[in-house]
């Protein structure tokens, strides 16, 4: 399967269904919760519609406002997210490592990535991209809604957690709302 | 089927496949285009585990901080959503009419609820609960796929914009984190 161009800033480790790869995610998900409905032939219908990547340390993997059609799961190594503030200065919103899905926000509503990542270890990661994930919920639709339920309770996280933090600020500096 | 204590706030009217309230679904989702992808038998397989109720104008429909287990899609009427600020005093954080789904986020994370709303012109909406929401991601999981692609995609597009709130606020205020 040719590499789209969109992933050419990456080293290439192939399918997500090698060996290393499918231990590396078992390992991954029984520490954090949010796949525990899947058995392992969910992960497998999931992990083949995947393609790991590696990144140097200190590399740009996606770029604030660029288009972006993929999500990806962190396998090893650690990611800053960043930022831009109204002076166009970069600022860290959060530095995450193995376990976390990142990009899934422009993977669903296809609109421009709302903030940049940089690998701050050495990275890799598996990629799902809009076709792969297409592909699985036509094909295989109960796996899909496990996938899809796990974005959502991710969504749903991030919602509350922005929501009170917002609430708190507007609370505090020009009354709510 | 027995109506749940938890909506006997609500006057029951009944089977959401009752012929007014498809008819009304049908205006309604072609006007909101996330259930584009919707054909009318999956419309149906959704209504089938929905029901419908009613409740007076002024009268509370969700309280900030209960459990709730459902979400509703406004099919006539207006809704005021509020939260309570850090002194307790209700604040208004949206007005919402026909077409808005609401409570979806305590429905997939099943924590309380985030806000509390209001009607604040006589009410009908449309009810699925968690058990509805199972049956068919159960029993018809390409449904299923389409209604949590639905729910994702209305949570993408709130923490899109909530998160701009944040970080302009942050920006102006106390430098982004």
């Amino acid at each position: 399967m040719p590499i789209p161009a969109r992933f050419s800033r990456f080293e290439t480790l192939g399918a997500a269904t090698q060996p290393q790869f499918v231990q590396r995610v078992m390992e991954i998900i029984e520490i954090i919760h949010l796949f525990d409905d899947f058995e392992r032939k969910d992960i497998l219908t999931l992990l083949e519609r995947m393609t790991c990547f590696r990144a140097p340390a200190d590399s740009p993997i996606v770029y604030e406002d660029e288009p972006g059609d993929f999500m990806m799961l962190l396998l090893h190594g650690s990611v800053e997210i960043v930022k831009k503030d109204s002076d166009g200065i970069y600022r860290q919103l959060g530095l995450v490592g193995p376990g976390k899905v990142l990009g899934e926000i422009s993977l669903i509503d296809d609109a421009p990535r709302s903030a940049g990542c940089i690998a701050r270890a050495e990275l890799t990661f598996a990629v799902l991209d809009r076709d792969g994930l297409s592909h699985i919920l036509e094909n295989d639709p109960a796996v899909g809604c496990k996938i899809l339920m796990v974005l959502l309770m991710m969504s749903t996280a991030r919602l509350r957690e922005i929501s009170t933090r917002l609430a708190n600020l507007l609370g505090e500096h020009v009354g709510l709302m």
